[in-house]
């Protein structure tokens, strides 16, 4: 089935030749550099149905669209940031010289264009788009996809958030274990400590911490395909009897923690929850506890992109650090150590992207080429904004405010002194 | 001369015993009651001019105060958080148990009354306490009272900011240059690099950076006493060439640089200047360059005690980590790298004390004991803060948003696992 369908997205992939519209009149020309203008005059080749190249650039382009018909060419003009995504899903744009590069140059216009407009700005969209039974919807609508599908193109383990990497040769596997290495040894775990989890994906990281620091682990998570998968793992692997697996919001965490560890699950509370997850942590966490939240954000407050939004994450946001501390300040907690590793989220997503396409005909037959279409604009628009700058990822390390255990920052799991 | 008597503060050495108003009344006791409900009921002794001990306390506190007058009395009452340090520092009120236990122990008290009772909460002061103008009067009246006075307990090259101790034995001495280490590393200070300071103390990690790292420094400062030995010990020390110490404001900050770092200033900046603050560094700072800021913080936004504000710090203000943001969010700087140093701040806060109870005598000679008394109380109160935990302290590394030579976080200079 595909997703954009059942979203009510009409597909059409294309032969390479719009059939609606046979010639190009000086008025597509001109509304193709409206387009053009409206996103902020990015140097690519822009073709219409015609296949005349349109584009205002300088010499030497190495990326550039293609527009199918006239009618795409008119929803680009009225909603650019819903339909481009959309109409590039349905085949009725094609992109050339690579996605990746050409969202590059695509962004580092729009950002431009946004610092001369600030009006351009949107704000967030819902005064509660993730109440409990909100959320529940926004995660089935992208978790609950397929294990089958995910295993594709994650790691073993199936962790789906930025991975470590500690030197530039480092396989996607290694670096998704450096990374929950990097997270215990920021928490410092000790044998017997209880962890609570708020969000845990398919469950790797739990089973790490209880395999290789002898914790139970509490997981909360409210995608059933993830917990069923996350539950017959540790199974497997004999830690049945350490991990409990909660299919539960993780505003129903309950009991007192001495651990509270939460990786890409904040990206989909939102920020007028921050206060109340602030309280679950408060009610959570042992007097000398410690906690990490590992979190997609950003250096202002933007919006998400609308077809982002609407067709792969309904619901969420990546916080900027401000916005973070509403978790943290009314509890009185203490912000530790902050670490951004936008760079290392790149570098994952381009593994993911890589293992995307190398099994696209698959993916192509359990969904169809339209899905396929639009996960590849996604991931590649991920690894532009992170390359660029416009998203960050922060592990934030926090405690009490009295709490004087404060450890001390690990050796970084580098082998190399700069990996990136 | 005293800097208390200049602002008005009358002094009383007390002998120990009130000679005003030999007998206490039941009113006085009540009075005194009432005082102790104000600031939370701490668990401490309690003694009026009679020396009968009238705390509210359990079995065996062990700090408690005495106030030789009925006048003191009513000075608490009125305007506790005030006149406690006035009438501390003219001996009219003695602490018993040390001072740092006894701080400990009401701001403890108080800390759980303001969490009962915002309202105690009291908002910044002053609409513009720090322009250009106001900026100079609030730096000389702390930063320009005696170079010699500050030898006495500062560490041999005169640092004013927190250490880092690598290890728990290490001295003040060696926790000072492992602060600059600990400084130059998060920066990666590379030979011939430009470095642009802003508030430099006494110049010290000018001069560690250019010695060590062989880059060039313009430091700027606003205290005439301090830059007269920046410069000097930079002659002395065959480094007048490469570090140019300049006696202005940093808004007035020109020209472009590879890093900029700023140890101890954004407490006298104040939150109304961040953006400008970011924007001076935004022109100051190269594509591709990288900065610290190195700062007293909190956790949520709490005012400075009246009393350290008047008398100690005019102009004064530890920022959240979210109002540290807008100094980089509007002008898209990434934050990197955070890491909170408070129980190093205690630490050497310690050894400050230390070191000036033993030069009691000489500051006496040089000031008065009322003087003494109140920096005595100021370091003790910043002790007690940095302890519990009501005080952070900050080091923040950022990058324009856009750089992708992220450095790596170095390994940390601890010799042992854990130092504190």
């Amino acid at each position: 089935m595909s997703r954009l369908s059942a979203l009510g997205v009409s597909s059409r992939i294309s032969n390479g030749k719009g059939d609606s519209c046979p010639t190009v009149h000086g008025m597509d020309r001109w509304l193709l550099r409206m387009f053009l203008r409206s996103i902020g005059d990015p140097p690519l080749r822009a073709k219409l149905w015609d296949g005349a190249d349109s584009g205002l650039h300088g010499a030497l382009p190495v990326v550039g669209m293609v527009i199918h018909d006239r009618t795409t060419l008119w929803r680009l003009l009225t909603n650019p940031l819903l339909n481009f995504g959309d109409d590039y899903s349905a085949g009725r744009i094609e992109i050339e010289g690579g996605v990746v590069p050409f969202m590059e140059t695509v962004y580092r216009a729009m950002t431009g264009k946004e610092r001369r407009e600030p009006s351009l700005r949107r704000h967030r969209n819902s005064p509660d788009g993730n109440s409990v039974a909100a959320a529940r919807g926004n995660i089935h609508h992208h978790y609950d996809i397929g294990n089958d599908f995910y295993r594709l193109w994650l790691d073993r383990e199936m962790l789906y958030t930025c991975a470590y990497f500690p030197h530039p040769a480092a396989s996607l596997e290694e670096a998704q274990i450096a990374k929950m290495e990097l997270v215990c040894r920021k928490l410092r775990l000790k044998s017997g400590q209880r962890v609570v989890e708020a969000g845990c994906g398919w469950g790797a990281l739990a089973r790490h911490m209880a395999r290789e620091y002898g914790v139970t682990v509490r997981s909360f998570n409210i995608s059933r395909e993830q917990i069923v998968h996350a539950r017959e793992a540790a199974k497997a692997e004999g830690l049945g009897k350490v991990i409990e697996y909660v299919e539960d919001d993780y505003r129903n965490i309950s009991g007192r923690h001495d651990v509270f560890v939460s990786v890409g699950m904040l990206e989909h509370v939102g920020p007028e929850h921050y206060r109340e997850l602030g309280r679950v942590i408060d009610r959570s966490l042992t007097g000398d506890g410690i906690g990490l939240i590992h979190t997609i954000g950003q250096n202002s407050p933007q919006p998400m992109s609308p077809w982002l939004l609407s067709r792969i994450f309904p619901g969420s946001y990546p916080p900027t650090l401000g916005e973070m501390m509403e978790i943290f300040g009314p509890c009185d907690f203490s912000v530790l150590d902050v670490e951004n590793l936008r760079l290392h989220y790149a570098r994952t997503l381009e593994q993911w992207l890589h293992r995307f396409e190398e099994n696209r005909e698959r993916i192509t037959e359990m969904f169809d080429a339209t899905f396929v279409r639009s996960w590849r604009l996604y991931l590649s628009g991920a690894i532009a904004n992170f390359n660029l700058g416009n998203l960050q990822l922060f592990q934030v390390v926090f405690s009490r405010a009295a709490n004087n255990l404060i450890p001390s920052r690990p050796s970084p799991l580098a082998l190399v002194s700069d990996p990136l």
